[in-house]
């Protein structure tokens, strides 16, 4: 086959609810990381989670979505893999332990309990519009939020001085 | 686009080391959903695991696996989204769910509790040389596992019936 | 202070409906591990584990209900220690892993998920009317179980030919 | 009888290892609390959670930790109800769940997602020298924490101005 089987994936968390401006935010992400042969998982809902799914899609990606409930209803519709887990906010963990790195995008406490759990996890935490936690790095675009959850070399210069 | 996004996904049980005819079984049901456009959704891990991913994965389908640990290594080679959940044994009420029928396959104590959550949550159950516990199907071959889940017309006539 | 702080706890595990035959056996195994000092924990709501809460609280002994939900209003009056987990059946693994050994009294599917994943976490199981499993020691009383899962020597003779 | 059956829970959280302002905090907190009759539910394990424990279980009450492992090996000596989950971090999203409130002392990341969790289902928090997060109430004494998760009132004057 020559291709590599498993796919990478980055977690993208925020809101079920979230501005216009999340929503673009989560769009353009969920098509850099398409762009980049890269899978999101979210919790698989609406707000930022629906927007990246469907960037993800709409640019030929993948997108996992790991839901509280215990029905696929739920899940947006741009969720291919729809995992219904019927663990409520218990989820929260699973979603950033899936991922390569977490990409946090505006967001309440369901956000923040998300991000706490990536950095104890020893997880990269970028963050657009979202909670002050040491820890995170706070961007300003898409494309610098994508660089550095994957850690690739940005303008010639390695990342965190390496 | 016109293709559906959301990928349809049945659950495969079974043991971490199993027999030659169970993985043939297994590496079967992974090709012969794999055809119909439906993944397989298991706990990622060896054995009936490992037989059934490959199977999915050589015929061009997707395999999802749950892992009981908080880590993608324990995953086998053909699982395309790995997902770690770190949750051990209370994963197996996951794999479950995430499918819209369940195919059990030999199996011992994990593959059990397997089953008995499947039925409880009102799946249907095929089983291919596993426990005979009341409410699952016993079938000979691959092909009857899976038309049985997917409650497919065999023969002209429709299933249980109806 | 003298008195061991831990307290031992035994898993009792049935149906939410049962008979009264089994309401009567898991109301005297409550009971009966109280007089010993063990406690029980269950899934904490009716039925078996309503009967069992209420043999322990009335013969003064602790009770610990795992519940599925979110809150604690859907546990049995004779709960102690009431701890919602918001799992769903995925609690199913917690109630085995919390108890010494198991009893299991008839009981349904959920009861037969809880029973797998005893015996696949190398508990003793004792079972009163419930699924005939490899490995379940089926017994005719609650005395006769109490003292299988506790490994108490019986009439002089140590358990499993010891 | 006459007693009420069940146990109120206060969830106390807080870092594996800890100063000994924050120990000391712990400890006066399980005192205050079992002083109440109210016992406390914790991550089972060291520093803040041993603390606590010891304060509860030395003034007479009720602590129960719920373990992030599959023993009860890991849990410190003062836990009375040692629940092994085997969930890992997951777990975090029960201990705040048990409670009918939140205290927050020092702690990590995992104190960090367990505050925003517990924010998150509407649980009262009270904070000592933790976290500075919106919604968190914080306090100077271990007796403060107490009367606010409980809500108690204090010298005559209603909580929340009410």
């Amino acid at each position: 086959m020559g291709e590599p089987v498993r796919q990478a994936l980055v977690a993208v968390i925020g809101g079920a609810t979230c501005s216009h401006q999340e929503a673009d935010w989560a769009h353009q992400v969920g098509r850099l990381l398409a762009e980049r042969g890269v899978g999101i998982v979210c919790g698989g809902r609406g707000g930022v989670m629906a927007a990246v799914c469907r960037g993800a899609v709409e640019a030929g990606g993948m997108s996992v979505g790991i839901l509280p409930g215990e029905s696929t209803a739920e899940a947006n519709p741009w969720v291919r893999i729809a995992l219904p887990t019927g663990l409520g906010e218990a989820r929260n963990a699973l979603v950033v332990r899936c991922g390569l790195g977490v990409i946090a995008i505006g967001g309440g406490y369901g956000t923040l309990s998300e991000i706490a759990l990536a950095l104890k996890a020893g997880k990269r935490v970028a963050g657009l519009g979202t909670w002050d936690i040491d820890g995170v790095r706070h961007v300003e675009t898409p494309q610098e939020a994508v660089t550095y959850v994957l850690g690739e070399v940005e303008s010639g210069t390695l990342l965190d001085g390496n």
